[in-house]
């Protein structure tokens, strides 16, 4: 099986193909467009993509592309988000001077980095930091990226765990051209608006209240300049081959405007 | 009035200042913690942080601040993010070899770039970018940031609007020690946990629903390793002051083991 990710080698999203799927080969992509049009196109049968971080929240982008392709969700996993700080194979923390990764890596390290006394800058990608490390040669110089980035090129681990709030980690989606049918502990993600009118959500949700549908997320999303005000993105337990959930759905048909199902697909159980 | 903002001059978030507070001085922090900072300690009469944006989603950071510090939402703004594409005074776009900027702004304005057959880099700042083009002396380079950020330096616009998606906004809120009783046209934002059980958050939101108060964002965020799953954050129509919104957050408060309201403050249209 063909998994095509976003990043470079050594990217989370690599690390979460195979958490997820096993040891499958992994193509690495430069977009998340690129990761949907590699499924699409059936260059890879599936794709991952991540869809919203602990503590940067939902990623829209994703939603949209879910919305724009014929793709369907067919699985989940969370990835603990563990930051490593890496150098060449020998030098000690002390030796470091500057630091560089993606700026949303170095932002949740400020702490620990700050600790350090280092000078930060940001680059574009956290695997291709130490990708730039290598080829620069510079043994004063550090990156920050997982693990398996530090292993693919060869250096070292100067400090594991080096996130200043531990509680980081990412949902990711396995993407497919084909739904499946999951078994009994399963989940399912609709995307949906509503009239702007008052209670309109609150009757949005009896649909699944008064069926005891327990629901994992819910997010609204303003879009300006649309008909439609608010997209509401929702996740709840159940298969959609769940006779009570498709007569949840029929409801809430008769109250949204827009309503896509994105996928039914095996729940994971945050660890 | 003094209003701590993040970020250098010419950031988005002084333009918000301006946008909702009028001619204000300013004082530019280097983190958002920093602007909390500020106004805690009576440095700066007000703060202005970005809370969300339509592409990117909720800034959960300054929801932590928020829940941290003991200061009052007092106002709102939602600014049209609008990038410019800035160089040195005489340059033609056709000179233009390479842009730098922040990795978000580069990442709104990827279609546009890629049309003009430029690299990128990412730098930490988006109006930092101009500074960083100023200083280079090089003619080949631009930079992707505000109108403003480009008076400040003395650049020229050498495009204006090249975001991929116009529809890109971000909402601010003014920061501030004393809480407000605003007018009739009033906005309130709350934070509270549940009870992980089915049909809680249904519950919860009938408090609003009965008594037909108008909800203008829920948002449910995990967090993992923590006594609560989700918080829920919540801005609805009207104002503290008003006996059925008191009614309603009392009534919430025999659901919610945290509640706390973040403030309460005039709304702002978004046009």
């Amino acid at each position: 099986m063909r998994v095509a990710f976003q990043g470079e080698a050594g990217a989370f999203s690599e690390e979460a193909c195979q958490q997820l799927l096993g040891p499958v080969e992994t193509q690495a992509c430069e977009s998340f467009d690129d990761v949907f049009e590699a499924v699409a196109s059936g260059d890879c049968e599936r794709g991952l993509i991540p869809i919203e971080n602990s503590l940067a929240g939902s990623i829209h982008q994703n939603y949209d592309l879910l919305l724009r392709h014929d793709l369907y969700i067919v699985g989940e996993t969370f990835l603990r988000v563990r930051h490593c700080l890496i150098g060449f194979p020998g030098v000690a923390v002390e030796q470091v001077r500057k630091v560089i990764s993606h700026p949303q890596a170095l932002g949740q390290c400020a702490a620990s980095l700050r600790a350090l006394g280092v000078k930060t800058e940001a680059v574009y990608d956290t695997a291709g930091s130490v990708k730039l490390l290598k080829q620069s040669g510079e043994r004063v110089l550090a990156a920050v990226a997982s693990r398996r980035a530090a292993e693919i090129y060869g250096m070292q681990i100067l400090r594991e765990g080096i996130e200043d709030n531990p509680e980081n980690f990412t949902r990711f989606l396995a993407i497919s051209r084909q739904s499946i049918a999951p078994g009994a502990e399963a989940k399912t993600t609709i995307v949906f608006t509503l009239k702007n009118t008052p209670g309109a959500l609150f009757k949005a949700l009896s649909v699944f209240a008064l069926r005891e549908i327990d629901l994992t997320k819910i997010e609204s999303r303003p879009l300006p300049g649309k008909t439609w005000d608010y997209l509401f993105y929702v996740d709840f337990i159940g298969a959609l081959q769940e006779e009570t959930i498709r007569r949840a759905l029929d409801h809430l048909g008769e109250y949204a405007p827009l309503l896509r199902i994105l996928g039914t697909y095996p729940r994971a159980i945050l660890v």
